[in-house]
Formats: structure tokens, C-alpha cells, sequence
């Protein structure tokens, strides 16, 4: 069957058929590649740990609340660039769950500290394999060297952001 | 003054200082370094286009939608990688703000072409000149052979979404 030379008389077979549209230079951009391509993780990511139905940010605050326990809110909320009011329903979401506490310090009444519940630290182990797993998939797209090369690049970001 | 040994009686001095928290490897994720690399990229991409008030899914289809006149919403949704949903709110809000108009295929009447309005086409010129300053001040940490290794790394990324 000849290939249809008209755009406008193509019908895509599927809604999943990508058309070979004029990028016009969008698909050059690094911003754009960028963002199709933490798209691309994270739809992966939340099909690796559907189980345990955690967000990367909540992932990432269980993380980090479990390497650093009785931090504040505002503490790992700084170290994960979040903003009080996203971190604030993160906390809430995981401390609803049961994966966290939220318990006052003896030393500065002020302060609230976090810790993980047993529950918490038996769902960060079990998330933290599918993770292992999802990485790796990932990392296998690359050499030791390219790998290495794009950590560092990503890294520089963060001093612009 | 001597820096305090124990995190739990560290303060803060402002909510962005960054507490030297223990990331246990979390910051050596490929998945991590890419969320926080696009996190960085989308908030100046933001402020870049704030007055033109454009997410950058609107704009990658207002991009899209000029370059490739008379194209579907089928096939913009396709070529960015968005499902229908998100496409249909990035389009009803292009529509609503006067950048798009939808006319139906004189061809195929059940075919909905959209098209760039005079409004639309300003618009988008004026924020590609915003992305272009946006864009070069990220690609300029990086030299040549760094950002070309970097572009082909992220491209990998949508052969696994």
C-alpha cells in the first residue's frame, strides 16, 4: 500500500502511532528532551512501585526520613528542593499511610522529628528493590563511561535551578 | 562557632539552607538526579515564559500545532508523548485563550484540524525567543561534545517509556 503523502489525509491506525510530524527544532531542545525523558522514568517508576502506591517525592522523603531519623520537615524538605506546602502533604500522606511518625523533640519543643514506623521501613525495603530493579533497567541503556558523564550532567542543573 | 555535631539539634537559619542530611545513595539514582534536573529546568523554563502564562505541554503544542498547520489533536498528543485527557485540557485552554482555532477537515468531516491564530503565531514567536535565552543558559554549562553526549542520552530515554 503506498505511504500517503498528505498530513491531513493520515489517519493514525492507533492513538499510540506517533505521526511524523515537522518538529520544527522543538525535538532539539534540551528542555524538551528533558522532560520526555524524566516522563519516560517516571511512567516507569510508578508501574515499578504500583504496589506500594508511594510518588517518587513520597519515595524519596520515605528515603530520607529513614537515613536520617528525627529530621524535621523543613530539613528534608530543603535537601529534596521541595516547597513547605508539597513536603507538607507528603509527611501527611506518609504519616496517614502509617509509615511515619511525627514526634516532639525532647531537646527543642519547637521541633517536630520524623521517624519510620516498622510498617514504613518494611515498604521502603521491599519499594527500594523494585527501584533497584527499575534503575538498572535504565542504566543498561548506556556505557560505564556515558553513565557516568550523564550523572554528572544532571547534577550541574541543580546550580541553575 | 563550633558546627553541632548532632543533626536532631541542628536548626536551619532559613527554610532553603540545605541540611547536610545523609542521602544513603538516594542522590546517586539516575531517577532521582533526573527529576531534580528537570525540576530545576521547568522552574526557570516558568519564570522564562511567566508572561505569557504557557506550561510547557501548552507550549510544545502551540510549537507543534504551528509547525504542522491542520494537524489533529490525535497526532499532537502522539508525537509529545500525552495521553487524550491531557491533551484535550492543553488544547480547550489554548482554544479559550484565543491561540488555536479547531476547524473541521473538509476532507474527512469527522477530522478536527487545528491551526495557529494571529494571536497564537505572536505569541508563540515572542516565547520562543524567551525559550531560546532560557535554553542557551542551561546549555551553556556544558561544552560542545559534553551537551551533544547529553541530547543523545536523553533520546534514549523515550525507547523505555
Amino acid at each position: 500500500m503506498p505511504r500517503e503523502s498528505s498530513l491531513k489525509r493520515r489517519e493514525p491506525t492507533t492513538q499510540f502511532e506517533a505521526p511524523e510530524l515537522m518538529f520544527a527544532e522543538l525535538d532539539g531542545l534540551l528542555g524538551y528532551l528533558l522532560r520526555r525523558a524524566q516522563g519516560a522514568m517516571h511512567r516507569d517508576f510508578m508501574a515499578a512501585v504500583s504496589d506500594f502506591e508511594l510518588t517518587q517525592k513520597q519515595a524519596a522523603a520515605l528515603w530520607l526520613i529513614h537515613a536520617n531519623g528525627g529530621v524535621s520537615q523543613v530539613e528534608v524538605a530543603a535537601a529534596l528542593g521541595m516547597d513547605r506546602a508539597t513536603m507538607m502533604a507528603v509527611t501527611d500522606r506518609l504519616e496517614d499511610r502509617g509509615f511515619i511518625i511525627r514526634k516532639r523533640s525532647s531537646v527543642d519543643r519547637r521541633r517536630q522529628e520524623l521517624y519510620l514506623t516498622p510498617s514504613g521501613q518494611s515498604t521502603l525495603k521491599k519499594c527500594k528493590a523494585r527501584i533497584a530493579e527499575h534503575e538498572e533497567k535504565f542504566r543498561d541503556m548506556f556505557t560505564a563511561s556515558e553513565l557516568a558523564a550523564l550523572l554528572e550532567a544532571l547534577k550541574k542543573f541543580q546550580t541553575l535551578g
